[in-house]
């Protein structure tokens, strides 16, 4: 058979990843795959020719990525520029030119994935995107198909390496946000703009895109609630830790009766769930369904060659489904484009989760039932509370509490009355916390 | 367009769970299948009515499996029969008569799979097996697909949950096997006959399997070595405790320059290791590759709902590959049928692994001396060596050694050796030791 032609759109860390891994496996891959799948044209302005292993099997490189969609020969485009543009205006022409498309951007897919889709499902091409969350793990797969019998009721992820990395390193070490933020940065896990990472808006694309897997609604970005780790003290580590709980960065999309709940921000969880013990710079993805119950899948959430794996994996899928009409093929959002769901997505305020709050107060009678009545009267029961010894010739105390479930309105209405208290000090922590029961 | 009519062969645990779930979430299927999935043909001798939810929604039900596969409005056939006869006539009938196949039955994968799958790839249809191994975990799916990309260096799997409920209870309450075994069969983990779960044959089956998937050999059962945990002691178990290992049954296949290796035996692995912390019935599979690293996959590896979310998933897979031409389908063992390769399965006495050893040894000077130089003769390095306290009275102690990996045929001369010293008294046991190490 004639080998499947690739185009291939960037030569920087996936895009080299990906000739390595293609190049370097090429026997095996077409050993399962049944063809030859060869990277015929690349496009890149400029690469490092000394880093990238394999790279002289590639049959033509351009300096310009249209010619490349361009390109008749070509059957599937491989988009790693990243980034929303040009990127989208390339996927978007190879879809055009009824080429099929594998992409590792998560940006991409996030904020115009359903006009991609639309437009792909119109040509009647595929759109892959495995290697957009989790890198190499396939969780994409694992949604789509693997779990295609269940009903799923949540998903709670650790969807980005860095901060996984740095809650990790401040847990295991004690150490400030700041000091292994700067350190993630030389080891070269977090960019030196670190904002995507850290305030959650990557983990944020990724779980746009499991939210919508999961529950067959349209992506929308927008309505995802995005809270990041910048904010995270030693101390509230360190006081969650004597509790039994560890926290973690996790992107959250469950299911209620009133709508879907799409949300990153830091967690507590119970130290003794297998995904608490995800560390480092890991990933994982704990997804609860009705039939087979939890399950959780692990590994290396970016990388070059992890993420090449997720690529090639998807180039593989296209090239065994090349002769499958597209209709039957497996839907971009797991749920055929006609059936997807206009349940709404909430608003934070409507989402409930049970909370740990660390205050100051001042150590003295009748300030602690003055703030539990607060909690009780906007219907707050408290699980556990916990008063710290205070510091040599400190006025005010750390008071820690833990809450049963309720709705963040409620909660952000009892945290404001109790900073207006003349005995609370500064600002109350507030960090969110789920059981993640399967 | 038209349902996709399944015939279901068998109304037991698994069968009622697969009508559960085909019913019960019928609707979100279809929307993701984009095609109504029903039962039109069901068989089985005798069946619980009360205990199977969605019954009534199947079309006839008959008493001779027979009459469903030879039934020519039937697409898919489920066989959920379990064992080798009449499962084996009835698959391969199935297959004569033109149908699609899913099944559970990792006793028939294992032993008779090289027969069915040449017999499916000669008519054209698909033999499905997600549910064989590990129960819901789509793991057969991530090795046949997900990791498509990868040279797979190895694989560590937790395949069988009663074994892995009763080294849990062991470790966690320091009790004997055959109490907890006992309690297992009560709690319904076990059959009253346990042979297949404890003595490992049923966990062989799977990684005979998961074997084949991984480096693209014929499914060999009968080169799988297989141990069960039935001689663990709880002295093992808190001797491995405290130096920081875990017990765990795992099912191992490792690609070796000389061969591969498949084998299923009572492992210490080192308890910081995510798969150490798979407790009780759960599952779980490492897999280690080259370009994506390590990855897990983790949940419930049996019981009727998880085993119906991995059938049910299969039986979704074929019918949005039904329009697809067959020589472009998965193919059955991951690689294409005339790819794969004639690696052979070495000979456990060929096999390098750790170990951990105990034994009795007299409480006198020159007898450790004595066993590390039989040891070092047979060029084996020693990790660790511990001598226990004696008991009151006792005129032999426990001698805890940890080697450096060797292969299991010096092991063996080895351990005859030391046997064989006077001052030795009983069996040295000895248990495999794993790093996992990604």
């Amino acid at each position: 058979m004639e080998p499947v032609k690739i185009g291939l759109l960037g030569l920087g860390t996936v895009g080299g990843g990906t000739v390595t891994v293609l190049t370097g496996n090429a026997e095996e891959i077409a050993r399962r795959a049944g063809r030859e799948i060869r990277i015929a044209h690349a496009a890149a302005r400029e690469y490092d020719k000394s880093r990238i292993s394999g790279l002289e099997r590639i049959d033509k490189i351009s300096d310009d990525a249209f010619k490349v969609v361009d390109d008749p020969e070509i059957d599937i485009v491989i988009e790693l520029i990243g980034g929303y543009s040009p990127a989208r205006e390339l996927v978007l022409k190879a879809i055009e030119n009824g080429k099929h498309v594998v992409t590792a951007n998560k940006a991409l897919i996030a904020l115009h994935g359903n006009e991609i889709f639309a437009a792909a499902q119109a040509k009647g091409v595929t759109v892959a995107f495995e290697a957009a969350v989790a890198g190499g793990i396939p969780i994409i797969k694992a949604l789509r198909e693997g779990l295609a019998a269940n009903h799923v009721e949540w998903i709670a992820g650790i969807i980005n390496g860095t901060g996984n990395f740095i809650l990790t390193e401040m847990r295991d070490k004690g150490r400030a946000f700041a000091e292994v933020l700067a350190e993630a940065q030389e080891l070269g896990y977090a960019e030196a703009d670190p904002t995507f990472d850290v305030e959650g808006i990557d983990a944020a694309h990724k779980l746009t895109i499991l939210g919508s897997l999961a529950f067959g609604i349209p992506l929308q970005f927008d309505k995802t609630f995005t809270e990041g780790i910048s904010r995270i003290e030693p101390l509230d580590v360190a006081y969650a830790a004597k509790l039994g709980y560890c926290i973690k960065h996790l992107g959250i999309a469950r299911r209620t009766p009133d709508g879907i709940e799409l949300r990153v921000h830091p967690t507590l969880i119970p130290h003794r769930r297998l995904i608490a013990n995800v560390d480092g710079v890991m990933n994982a993805v704990l997804v609860k369904c009705d039939a087979v119950g939890p399950t959780l899948y692990y590994g290396a959430g970016a990388g070059a060659l992890p993420t090449a794996s997720a690529v090639v994996a998807d180039v593989v899928d296209i090239t065994r489904a090349l002769t499958t009409d597209p209709t039957n093929r497996v839907p971009h959002l797991a749920f055929q484009p006609d059936e997807l769901s206009d349940t709404p997505v909430l608003s934070m305020d409507a989402i409930e989760t049970a909370y740990y709050l660390r205050l100051l107060a001042l150590d003295s009678p009748g300030v602690m039932a003055g703030i539990a009545g607060i909690l009780g009267e906007e219907g707050i029961s408290i699980e556990a509370i916990q008063q710290k010894e205070p510091g040599a010739g400190d006025t005010h105390v750390p008071l820690i509490m833990l809450t049963h479930r309720i709705k963040e309105g409620d909660m952000n209405r009892a945290i404001a009355r109790i900073e207006a208290l003349e005995a609370v000090q500064g600002a109350v922590v507030r960090i969110r916390m789920e059981s993640l029961e399967g």
